[in-house]
């Protein structure tokens, strides 16, 4: 059924050496540009090459509604999700102003908002007028997903047509030279689903991955969490896949860090996926798998796609291999969940927007990297005695 | 004599609440573009605007050569400086692979290092063939500062000429239209001078401000902290300017943070800043001072840019709302040093390279706090119901 999932080979380490070699006789002390250094060899050994090149960055945003919403666990209400569509549509959000900067072109893609966007703000290629700068695909597989307090959030028919659409956006950047893809949200309450995974993916107190989302106060958040908890119940009676952690941390609890092993059958990891994620997320699950299969770097920022990432990285640990950890935000449990991972990443700038908004701040810096393996003088070209 | 320094005007905190109406308003959860909103508002109060606007950024990187490197303080040799200088000259350095990512001016200045450049490597106005892409100008102060361990670095009148070839060049920039500046140096020792500085004008114990610069072992930074003992405890006996902080931290001694005020006038800051420093040092704090007198934007990086920052603010505290520190590296004491001056920096990448990478490093995200506030459409105009 996911076959076209199945080829994602990890990175030949055995090229870590010679990439290490180049980029420690470059012209400067070793070591002496940090983080650039482990982006270089990162990049590197995903492309084999001393000679890494980023081709036509493209920034994807999946954009659909969640049932969970419906138990009011997020202070905005889902009328957000198709107004902040079409805004983007029109150039006016956050994830707008990044990617004019970096030229980095917008993809919309609606694949479960609930909202009928107007012909001005469809594209062509799905019967739109396409009279906005950056025009929404329609993809919509349902006008948001089930209330995954009761029941599965999406059918196997719609997890598999998520993952299908994710994976033949990327397809298509493929075909444009695209070599570096990040991606972006917009699904009003998409933090419920991104908790409840890190909860069962990551091996955390349920009630240690719950925050805030979009401006929550404490009962607000208290509220979220019984939702939450009751969600998980119902899915641990119904469908008998456990989780060995608990759901409240002991009071000793402390968070100790350190990559996690995959606790899932992958098939087990499809049913958790399935019954609390979003289309979006889905569909982003799709995209970083087959951007991972293509040999692309996959930027990624914030809780929501560090989310999908866990949820990837279930369902093919070699995914990976591919990932870069753009940026840590300041949504609770973020963090913790970059730790959990073993990612340290690139941007501490406090961004809770969304949209991958982290990832595209982190192009330009990225870029240095690269720039750095391919254009800094090695010392015997400069004539500069090594002395550090 | 330093007249031309004193017109630095503090900018008007008035503003301040405009500024932030307009980035609450802006499209986006309040408070969700983290350190890009508190970037935003930096540069909007310099310029006092609610549509601020970065022109021409420009990077000045001084070279020279300090006496006390004659004292095995650092691990490369001081012919480093000036193949340091003519690698960059040629475009083969890290500061030069920045420069051209961001379309950067690079302005090599020669203040004061022990080598005469060939005359490809000079700019016509000093008589050079400037046969290279980044001709050095030819503004040497001496063939390298004399050693603090005896006696004061430089004279009343070299440090005078230090500073203002630092304004003048900034005071050409600003002609050019530049309204945000860095600044870079490369001069083999200048950690030494910096880690005194940051004792007296931090108040932290001299053995605390003591690193590795660029690869020292262990028995290399203990025979550095005790020439610079040494030295301070010549130019206390000299100058009579004592610190009221212990060279040695006491056992049970840790470290509080917080912005630490002004301890010395700034006549006796400046005969420790001569007394210690490089003429690249000293040609940045000039440099540093015009710029805020000409409203700039000053972005300042690592362990030497920031302790040049520290003894610019000793001189006149104003400029300190000018600057927007933009790294925190690695080297030992920068973070320390960052946070008595209670800055709080914008990229966290580890860099310990110099030459002022951090700063650029940093100018896309610093632009994209520009292009925040003025491109980002507000609730209003957008027709997005405000509910966060």
């Amino acid at each position: 059924m996911y076959s076209f999932f199945t080829n994602i080979t990890p990175v030949n380490k055995q090229f870590t050496q010679q990439l290490q070699d180049k980029i420690d006789n470059l012209n400067k002390p070793k070591g002496s540009l940090g983080k650039l250094e482990d982006l270089a060899l990162k990049i590197g050994l995903i492309q084999q090459s001393l000679e890494p090149e980023l081709s036509q960055p493209a920034h994807i945003l999946f954009g659909a509604d969640h049932g969970i919403e419906r138990e009011g666990v997020s202070l905005s209400p889902r009328e957000i999700t198709w107004q902040q569509m079409k805004n983007f549509a029109v150039g006016g959000g956050g994830v707008n102003m990044f990617c004019r900067q970096h030229h980095v072109p917008l993809h919309l893609i609606d694949v479960g908002v609930d909202y009928d966007f107007e012909p001005e703000f469809l594209d062509k290629v799905c019967g739109g007028k396409a009279a906005v700068d950056n025009p929404i695909l329609n993809r919509k597989i349902d006008y948001g997903t089930r209330n995954f307090l009761h029941e599965y959030a999406m059918t196997q028919e719609q997890f598999q047509e998520a993952l299908e659409v994710g994976a033949s956006e990327v397809e298509k950047c493929a075909g444009s030279g695209t070599n570096i893809i990040s991606f972006g949200e917009m699904g009003i309450a998409n933090t419920s689903p991104s908790s409840v995974w890190m909860y069962f993916f990551e091996s955390i107190p349920l009630d240690k991955c719950v925050g805030a989302g979009a401006g929550l106060d404490k009962q607000g958040i208290a509220h979220k969490y019984e939702v939450l908890k009751e969600a998980v119940r119902k899915f641990v009676s119904q469908v008998g896949i456990d989780s060995a952690t608990p759901l409240e941390a002991p009071a000793d609890w402390t968070f100790k860090g350190g990559r996690k092993e995959r606790n899932y059958f992958p098939e087990y990891a499809k049913e958790i996926i399935r019954w609390f994620g979003g289309f979006e997320m889905a569909a982003t699950i799709g995209a970083m798998l087959k951007a991972a299969e293509k040999k692309m770097v996959i930027l990624v920022d914030g809780f929501i796609m560090t989310a999908c990432a866990l949820a990837a990285v279930q369902i093919d640990i070699n995914v990976f291999d591919y990932m870069i950890f753009t940026h840590v935000g300041d949504e609770s449990g973020h963090a913790m969940m970059l730790k959990a991972l073993g990612a340290d990443p690139v941007l501490h700038l406090g961004l809770k927007l969304g949209e991958g908004t982290g990832a595209l701040c982190a192009l330009p810096i990225i870029q240095s990297a690269v720039n750095m393996i391919n254009e800094m003088d090695n010392f015997q070209h400069a004539n500069i005695t090594k002395y550090f």
